[in-house]
């Protein structure tokens, strides 16, 4: 097979395009030999008739791929009998990745939504102690933590968006079936939603369908709980 | 084996504790039967002797677990003969997450930085485009889109503590190995790296270990380039 690499090159003739990085790192991982061919910016409409709009390309034979992630795929397809680029043993450290952009990005945007909905949830033998301790955290009564929920709920939507792309591309975070990546994002959305007086998501949000099939795993494990705030 | 989960109740009695929920969602997929005991926030200094601080604690025989993280780990190794909860088919959904998350969050904000300096560093017959282009999508000259960098710098930096944490618990992104995952974040980091006139990263910056080793790899692949503005 005969692979060439399309390159974006600066003023000294290397390339430090991120795309590109990333594809001569999985290309050294498979062990692939390829040929590099240099090219600038307005150079693009000029190479392979025109038909890519980025770098890098790869070339392999006939083949012409535009774009790194597909590119990262094909390598994946081509030298089966070395180790995925994405799966196997990698799974676990993005797995915990994931759980820590969960933990410091969406679990405090929530509390800090619904805060004052979880203190009306827990036991009454737990109130004093939930609304005394969050409230230290806060420097502020709960009532005036959420009094401006609404205006914060759309910066709040927003923060789920590397979420909404990665579904559009999979039924689950973990891919065709759902991993540990699924259960922590669940869980973040069960305790949140089951207590929420303002719902969280829009009716036409784009994760639902996610959320339901979320839900619906294991014999609808997650419907065994009302989820009032959800849309 | 005899499993107990502690839950955490709330005044009807049920669980809507988060990392309660990814732990149910974990023992079903592993189709683990085990006894649940509930109790209350003011209760867990009462439970199993007061050695655990938060819920949920697992009892497994003589076993206490007492993190949701430690939990999963440790169903994935009474249960081997089951899809792990972390990697094989999982790995890819949660690599193009973090690609996701790369390009959403730390990509722009290395942009906004170094978009100068990025200036700089393309071939003369770029320079008209590469300006005209970013300096319409900014809606200002690339000079005024710098000029407060540096009072922008720690906000940048912080957006970095997901991986910190990830990179505290394994060598690589994908964990023991790299994947995909790592390719994609040194390749930005490089990218930004390479042309920076103002560091990145403080010299005592969490990630540096980490950096090094990738830039390590395949016969120090990624030495090839020079980064002035690491630190």
């Amino acid at each position: 097979m005969t692979l060439k690499l399309y390159e974006l090159a600066g003023e000294d003739g290397t390339s430090n395009c991120p795309f590109v990085w990333r594809t001569k790192y999985a290309l050294a991982q498979k062990e692939i030999v390829y040929a590099v061919e240099t090219c600038g910016l307005v150079d693009i409409p000029q190479i392979l008739g025109g038909k890519h709009r980025s770098i890098p390309v790869l070339v392999h034979d006939e083949l012409e791929i535009g774009d790194s992630w597909l590119i990262a795929e094909h390598l994946d397809q081509i030298v089966p009998d070395s180790p995925s680029l994405f799966g196997s043993l990698g799974g676990k450290g993005v797995v915990r990745f994931f759980g820590n952009w969960l933990n410091g990005t969406i679990l405090p945007a929530l509390s800090s939504l619904y805060v004052l909905d979880l203190a009306n949830r827990v036991r009454q033998e737990d109130r004093i102690y939930f609304r005394t301790s969050r409230e230290s955290r806060m420097g502020q009564p709960l009532e005036q933590a959420v009094a401006d929920r609404e205006d914060r709920l759309p910066a709040v939507r927003a923060r789920f968006e590397p979420l909404r792309q990665t579904l559009t591309a999979s039924a689950f975070i973990g891919g065709d079936t759902p991993n540990y990546a699924d259960y922590m994002a669940i869980g973040v959305l069960i305790w949140a939603t089951s207590v929420a007086t303002m719902p969280l998501f829009a009716k036409d949000e784009a994760l639902l369908p996610w959320i339901n099939r979320c839900l619906d795993l294991y014999n609808g494990l997650g419907r065994q709980i009302k989820l009032p705030g959800l849309t």
